[in-house]
């Protein structure tokens, strides 16, 4: 055993709270009852209680997820991982998938898609535009794609996808529908069962403003039968859904040890939302979008999504010319403790991304933003 | 959008504590300072403030890791993510990778292996015994392995398996160690750099006593220069770390959405370790391990590993003769608030667990589970 060199704790301080408002694509803000409910002292991961707990998350995320779906967990890793696991359990080498790519999160899930050996076909579309189903249809055909993957709240463009018949087209030919709701879920509906939707994931720290680290995801009857009947295993152990829904289900099968903190919080989260009603929160997150809109219209910004098709939970705008975007975000943070986002991939440096979700989706946030913005701007 | 009902709250009432004095495999019992580190306001995954904590967190890890590996970063997921990102970051399709399989861990290892397409082959010890280097080492030659997986702590067992000389036989022989350190990390000497280990791994939620959710992970020279001269891209996406340590690296690169609370309850654990002092710490797991054993003795009760092989973190003790094993186990939570667990695998049924770790290891812990023992056995 070598001798330590003892630590000089001058380098470590301790954790200072940033004050930040968060008003980019996530992390949102987290309302003080999921901090406190984070800091409840822990059991263990099989403990009687923890378990009651694991049965009420499962209920409030069904409530949340608008499904009856069983199989409706959160995964123990952020919404990519989750991402990952709609892919790892449904694909088979040599499937044939199609993913609609109009933004990065498309191109992310095609990735992962080419990872578990599937052929992967994509239609693409301008980043902050939507797809058609017919286009989406003829795709399908052409690919004969049996898993069909689209994004419906594109976090790097701020574009929702309508849903309505993609399900029905999918299932049609003989497929399973994917749906990524990422920036969607508990800021507007997602409505799994109504819209269809086979698989459907999300993260936690965006509309449902609860610390990063659980993947929600729920998978239909369809989509658990075609688990159950790979010829393969999952490619992937961790996110192997036929192992974790049995620590979820009734066998209580140790798989990994649960991330009882973050459960915990999400459990909180999730309660909040019962509490106000998705109803409700859809409406919050649709009305302070609206004032954003409208703010950001009077000092002559424009959004980069056609109004028909903006997401309420995040907002593109474009960046004026002449204008340094990186140096606004910058001025934003270190003057008024407000962060916002640049672009990503196709869309960096050309927007600015303003997340109002869960916790952040405030009046109050949406008037110093604007505020902030036309000192900065000197509009 | 279909009418939504309204949850009946009284069905999801608020998070109790459950006031657990946690002796079992982990999670072990956390310091208040974790949680309230934990209960941190949040900032977003790429603030200044946020990267800032993610450098002190690399620099503390390495020196519990005992290394100097620049690639030294909490992998977001648990212990067995961490332990799926060696497997998948260091195999491609048709390598040679043997396992030493003496308890649960190391079948998961060869499991995880297998999936990501290795040749799989296996030495097996029976559960509580430990590997020679010489049978190591006619295992890889025999074998052709280029990869070594084996498991210094294993939790199923309570067995620790010395390192010295393995990488030396590995590294003659062109091959990579991988090192299973989820329940020795901060409780005994890893000595990743002394020992010459390529890859090792653990989690938060034992020895460091974090709640759990991440998995730190270190890779030598050797073990990053392998995974950039892969041919074949990581076949996972959350877990290759060629994009993870863009994030942690100085590009900055956004990959996943970091858990920040994690994260800060993490860094607060381990500044906690920095200011005990790492041999200190491991001489209080070496001092309260010996005040268990010497009493399960004196109640006439019968530790499984051999003293010298012994996991100071980690015990196994037999269940008597006409004993109900699942009912002391029941019995001392529920009258007594502690939690033990009943054995793995092989083990299920024959053995309890009983963790000391990190801020459970305690001598008041170990007083009151002796004295419970007693009532319940009636010793």
């Amino acid at each position: 055993m070598s001798e330590q060199k003892s630590v000089d704790m001058g380098n470590f301080p301790e954790l200072e709270n940033g004050n930040r408002i968060l008003l980019g694509p996530g992390p949102s803000m987290v309302d003080p009852r999921v901090l406190r409910a984070m800091a409840t002292p822990l059991v263990g991961h099989l403990d009687p209680y923890f378990l009651k707990i694991m049965d009420r998350t499962k209920e409030l995320l069904k409530y949340v997820f608008e499904t009856q779906n069983d199989l409706t967990i959160p995964i123990s890793g952020t919404g990519s991982a989750a991402m990952e696991a709609s892919m790892a359990n449904m694909i088979e080498p040599g499937d044939n998938v199609l993913i609609c790519v109009n933004g990065y999160f498309g191109l992310r899930l095609a990735d992962m898609a080419k990872r578990y050996g599937a052929n992967v076909s994509t239609i693409n579309r301008s980043w902050g535009e939507i797809f058609t189903v017919s286009e989406i249809k003829e795709a399908i055909k052409s690919s004969s794609a049996q898993i069909v993957g689209i994004v419906h709240a594109e976090t790097s463009t701020g574009a929702c996808q309508p849903l309505g018949d993609i399900a029905k087209v999918v299932h049609d030919l003989g497929g399973i529908l994917v749906v990524d709701a990422v920036t969607s879920l508990g800021g507007l509906s997602v409505g799994v069962d109504e819209m269809g939707i086979d698989i459907c994931y999300s993260g936690t720290q965006k509309c449902l403003s609860c610390p990063p680290g659980l993947g929600p995801i729920t998978l239909s009857h369809r989509a658990e039968e075609k688990l159950s009947k790979r010829g393969t295993p999952v490619a992937n152990w961790y996110l192997d859904l036929s192992m974790v829904q049995k620590y979820w289900g009734s066998e209580r099968a140790y798989h990994h040890t649960a991330p009882i903190s973050a459960n915990y919080s999400f459990y909180e989260a999730l309660r909040i939302v019962a509490q106000e009603g998705l109803e409700d929160r859809w409406e919050r997150h649709r009305r302070n979008a609206t004032m954003l809109w409208e703010g950001l219209e009077d000092l002559g910004l424009m959004c980069h999504v056609a109004e028909e098709h903006r997401l309420p939970s995040l907002t593109t705008v474009r960046v004026p010319e002449n204008v340094d975007e990186a140096m606004v975000r910058k001025t934003l943070l270190q003057d008024y403790n407000i962060e916002i986002a640049g672009g990503l991939g196709e869309l960096k440096g050309k927007v600015w991304r303003i997340g109002l979700m869960g916790f952040s989706s405030r009046a109050e946030n949406v008037l110093v933003l604007l505020a902030a913005l036309k000192k900065i701007l000197k509009l």
